[in-house]
């Protein structure tokens, strides 16, 4: 593919492949396989860099095989050294606008691989003193791309990226997780009724409610480290269909030993290389943790905007802090926008992970020509989970107050309070009360010392917060006949 | 396919296919056919009785194909109306137990046509005057399928058992429209605070309230209503792909008016059969649209949930009719477990929706061969919503009651209120009024009257019910400035 | 909300909410409301000028809004032609990039709603001789977005931008349903074998199989055409709930009427403005639709990478066009890079589904707040399926062609040929010479011949396309015994 | 809730609950809360004790609390040991057609554990010498409910139920992947081309293809099994929402204790009960994980019909064997049936996952009021999974033959081995013998022979079959120049 002698036009440089020749920008760091992708996938208007942990995992994969094949004499010293310098240059994160193909994109991500060959080669050659598309002193697939294939680097540089977005989002569940346990300690001695089926139930503290949130997101937060050592497992080395066919027999552990390096990260040649280049499971598995952590988010984003509904006809039991007018039109209202916007977050992470099981299933024998669309969609979540996280904690949960007056009153006035009589009346007449407490509308308390059934200071001690929301066993109080 | 003449058990009759001979049991209207996919599926321990407008449509479908094919002597009198009469007995509601091949199963549907073959094949059999299994007489494949293939019967089946499964729900879901219709009336004088964002908003009436669902449901009758009109275009006559291959020219024609008869329904013959033969469009809008009516039947009961939460310390607007004691530890406490059960219906349905989904994007080339499936799960969607339309009129909202005294109280200390004074004491008023009323816990309308802003005649017009709860503009009163 | 006289910086100015005061680009079309919601909601770096339907959408509502207001006397003439000419500027393409809010918001569309009032308000305020920010003389809410609510404006513009970007994808459905129409016209001579459950089955057109995609594409365009009326129906006028609180009884009609002509679309008030506002059934219908669309579109492509499989061990029916290089490692490989971009629009589409059912069931009492994000999914879905059909139309369908050697060699030994003999020789010798030609590796054709079972003018008649692609009765030929 | 006095009929008995009187059939286990259930949610038709590890795990949890109480002090012996002998005899089988509750129930699985008390107190008191409904000597509530809540017993069996049924699906898959290795074994030695994109790509082995599947199912066997272990962690001593209300202080690690011996599952208590009473974390991970494994099998049973389609027109690599007739109108034709159900009961898990995903997400405050239909999809695809890996394995796996001669062909006759001359040839030479391939139809060997590119026997040495199907370097052979 030599660049044409003839070729005249300063702003253009011609290059040439199966299908012919084409005209690319001079500048352009990217060759006629990426103009060609990009004429065939006008889909999304979303190029690669939007994704900068992909085209950084992209440059970590070709700077490993470069650096394996330059130990096993496969690939000059001279060309492996610029090759790995120019990878380097992306990874610090240059040269990222030049990957432009659509992020979904036909052929299982042969056009992502081709565009970084190409950038890749391109800018090797400029380190080299020579122009771009002068191939004949470095090839973008003879050079960048030898000994691999877009089967076996793609998925890699994929899952790579997804390790380092991973940890992105890792660190703001973490942020989130600390917020909703500084709120849970704040709140520890706030009674409040729990609530089952919407309904009145018994007593807890506002600490225990948050610190539930605080604990939900620690276990997922365990979840994902657990799916990220799934895609730990790489298939770098099986090129084509995974039987390595062409590769050296060293090739794939060399390889994989230094984007060990290079990455930082603990990765693995996967034991059977043909199952792993087919298999998509760990693509799902990581999709399945992340809808469990949206459907998690979700499930607190719709308690904070119950427990702060009102401010007059609702639960009023908590504030969100305002940040921004909720209405043109109402007065003074304010909304829970960021409970809302997580809320949003989590059911386009439900829809990815759809996207992604049809992707994972569609694929068929030696290949799953459907990666580009399961990278977008847990390259999104990810990103888009990561912002969910951050902003909730930085924009709502850090700045909620407890309306504590009105949240005594509720426990005070429960018919649920009934229930903590149960071993010291019994059963039956702590129906009874509950049923003129809800008929006459008067207190539980006040219709037990009514009554007589228990004395001011028994009532005191059965109802006290440290006995209402923990296990307990009162041996001095009544017990029931 | 002889029955064989040493077969010496009484119990069983000996039957032959492709693979070789079987034992039967002697009384089993079923065959050698069905004996196989019970074994071949033992996958839900579903059969296909459990659907009887299934059951009822095969048997229609079977009797208009005899009947076609005798009009066009292809089929003998005695024989056609042998088939016939045993079909009638089917539709009757008899022989269903006979159907017995598991609802989830390979190949198509060819097992349940099979099953549909012998059992009637048996039965003609038996009407004119012979034992089952005696099917030189008159045969399953020959006769009874004469001019047909799994491929027109099952989807020509299915599409009629889906209208007759689909009426029922559609009256069930008039059920529950006439019943919130009521209610709306029955609230129609009820003021109270309407919501956005789980926020007190503006007030409205909870006749309001109530009439948009039955509104909701007159709308998604319509809905399904129109996808129903698509299940009633029939590829009857196209055979295996479509072509109609060893059909008479005017069989499919003549089938389809010998079924509009028996059903009762407009069916009509798709203009292209190839078409027709492998696609499952109708099918996925369908269940679309049961999907649609899942989702608005979800966001109905969660309203109810809120709506009816507390006793205390909840919303407390509606109190939905106990039908069940609640709890064993709460003493008194009812939950909301008709609302409940119909919330998990609705998730059931958007689940199948997506099993559908799966399905129809699997059929490939000539057929789809994942139909079984796509049955099974419209039939349950559709009779569980039914079931669930049927519970919540009769169980639940026919017996709610309004707890009118409250929801007055909750719209004379609404901050919202200020919302209807904008357009009489100006925004930048009404704003500092609501805030004062946030702030200080007072009513709206006694800080208007504080500050001179409106006469008590005045704002008693401002804020009359028919006011407030629908456009108006109060000409007579002041404007702002 | 005066702007400062004491801001003394040039490159910003000051607004003010009720959270205080902001200092905002002083060249910014957006306002202090803007402002914050970008701060709130950096979740998906994609905003609302993404999708420039929906910007045109707003401008369209607004200036409805402003002339039925002028016309009830309740906005001057002199703002209401100031804020329709910058809505025309709007609708010409200007200003977009003023539109920066992200298209995932909290708040029920609130920051959309905002942004648009305040680009249209500082484009109006020029128009008429003033600064940016000088509200005093024409105000974002009080005047721009007077007797409106986010809750009517919001989901009005939605449904307007959704019909605009509906007949963009109509128009690309109609290119690839005429492309698949011209190749089943040059194919209408090639017989080939059908197939059933990836099984031989028996004989068809080439052109038939063709003929089908056009077809079901015709058949999705009448489904997207209903679909698209369902979101004709608007709740502009409804206001915060849908009661219409504060507007004129006439307002909702006469903007409705306004819109009309500013858009051209038959759009109409719905008639009950409470269900309208909180309903997002009509969203939920049209992503089924969608999602239906993308399942047929999936099969299709499913099918074009089956029939092209090859070049060697597989069916090599037809030939896909090349459109880049397949693979770096396989010489000459070249792969369906289109459809299977096509396929993975598919998945993404069915996702989006999934998030917009997610978001309209958590819809609560009178509003959705979740439609930002159900806007976000339907557009997606529309501009991708679009891109999707033009791409397959262009870069693939119209370049297919035929092996028509091959496929007339594949029907000429096929077994399914057996089947057309069934009316012929009979089920029973039908099958033996499948069995045989199975086992022998022998054809049809010629056993049939050998063994005297017709003469070979009989099998010329009986084995004729004409016959074999479409329902035929021979007369002449050998019936049955 | 005595039985009264003046019942007569001896066919029923009396029971009294909050709501009044009923009468239940006399030799009913059950008494009057499930009866009103059973009114209540004529929902599925599927009773309860269609899931028998949910009855055996219902009756282990009743057994473990008597014992505790028992323990503690709280419950005498002689009730406790009858309650603990009901319960074995439930474990042992029988009395579960007395579980007669609908599967999808509202009420969070409280109609289940009012099932399960009556049941077992019943019982209990027969043990003892009552008769059924003389609950003044042993009460359903009271006593086998003592201590508990629906909300700590229901989650906690559902758990263990699911535990049984995943360990029955773990030794399904395990014999399908045993099936699947003895084909990779036999297999071991075919030749065969591999395929990316549904094109043909490099050589590879039949024996590496099945062990790729077996590879995968040891993968999710794998996935699985730690998805149990987060099953384990239960709440039973939490009571209403977690606090523990009215338990004593050990009754949590006691019952635990109690519930490990009884089940042999190691089983341990959750360190935050409210957390763990409102999480459905673990449902969710479990769903995710049962959809992978659908993934998977989908897509190998989608390779296995794609592998053996033909028998003519297509792959026809591998047969599967046949277990039933495949058409009554085509002779002969034989189906893929078995990996048809088995790609159907894929497409129903994923639904579930929906189902589950949607009532996960819907859980509010303190409970997860959605569980019985989470328990009701898990426990389906947990079933239908086994029965469709032993399905799979048995009638077809295998039976699975492979056509050696024309795999030997394909392989011969491929383009694809043009790769393997990459490095002894060049990749420009490779690529010009692959285009004349393609073009002229012969082989890539006789073309290199006659181009006298390499010997005969340097030929043999490329194109063996233990140096294509994995990674290799040719020392002996010439080199690319």
């Amino acid at each position: 593919m030599p660049t044409h002698q003839d070729h005249v036009d300063p702003r253009t440089r011609s290059e040439h492949d199966l299908l012919g020749d084409r005209d690319v920008p001079a500048d352009a760091y990217y060759g006629i396989h990426t103009l060609r992708a990009v004429e065939n996938f006008p889909i999304t208007g979303t190029p690669v860099s939007a994704y900068p942990d992909l085209v950084t995992a992209l440059a970590c994969v070709k700077q490993a095989a470069a650096l394996a094949n330059r130990d096993l004499g496969l690939l000059d010293g001279r060309r492996a050294d610029a090759i790995a310098a120019a990878c380097e240059e992306i990874r610090a994160g240059r040269l990222h606008d030049a990957f432009v193909v659509d992020v979904i994109q036909g052929g299982a991500g042969t056009s992502t691989n081709m565009n970084a060959n190409e950038v890749v080669a391109n800018r090797a050659l400029e380190l080299l003193g020579h122009r771009k598309g002068e191939y004949a002193n470095l090839h973008p697939l003879e050079d960048v791309n030898a000994g691999q294939s877009t089967n076996d680097v793609y998925p890699t540089a994929v899952k790579i990226a997804l390790d380092f977005t991973a940890q992105r989002l890792l660190d703001a569940m973490d942020v989130l997780r600390v917020a909703f346990a500084a709120k849970a300690e704040e709140f520890a001695d706030v009674l409040k009724m729990g609530r089952t089926q919407l309904q009145d139930a018994v007593p807890m503290t506002l600490g225990q409610e948050f610190a539930t949130y605080a604990v939900m997101l620690a276990e997922d937060h365990k979840r994902l480290t657990e799916a990220r050592e799934l895609i730990r497992e790489i298939n770098l080395g099986g090129t084509a269909i995974g039987t390595g066919l062409n590769t050296h027999p060293e090739y794939a552990a060399l390889a994989c030993s230094r984007l060990r390096t290079i990455t930082g990260l603990p990765l693995t040649v996967a034991d059977d290389l043909v199952e792993a280049t087919q298999d998509a499971g760990a693509f799902v598995q990581l999709s399945g943790v992340l809808k469990r952590i949206a459907v998690k988010l979700s499930k607190v984003c719709n308690d904070l905007r119950l427990l702060s509904c009102g401010p007059r006809a609702g639960f009023a039991e908590i504030n969100l802090p305002p940040v921004q007018a909720g209405s043109s039109i109402m007065p003074g209202k304010v909304n829970p926008v960021v409970p809302e916007v997580v809320n949003q977050i989590a059911f386009e992470v439900i829809g990815n992970d759809m996207a992604v099981t049809m992707a994972a299933e569609a694929g068929q024998l030696q290949l799953n020509a459907f990666e580009p669309v399961i990278a977008h969609s847990l390259l999104k979540s990810l990103t888009h989970l990561r912002a969910g996280c951050l902003t909730l904690a930085e924009r709502c949960v850090t700045g909620i107050t407890a309306n504590r007056e009105h949240l005594a009153r509720t426990v005070a006035h429960s018919i649920g309070l009934a229930t903590a009589l149960n071993p010291h009346i019994g059963y039956e007449q702590a129906t009874a009360v509950a049923q003129e407490a809800l008929v006459t509308g008067r207190s539980v308390h006040a219709l037990v010392l009514e009554k007589g059934l228990l004395t001011e200071s028994e009532l005191q001690l059965v109802l006290h917060p440290d006995n209402l929301a923990r296990p307990h066993m009162l041996t001095g109080a009544p017990s029931p006949t």
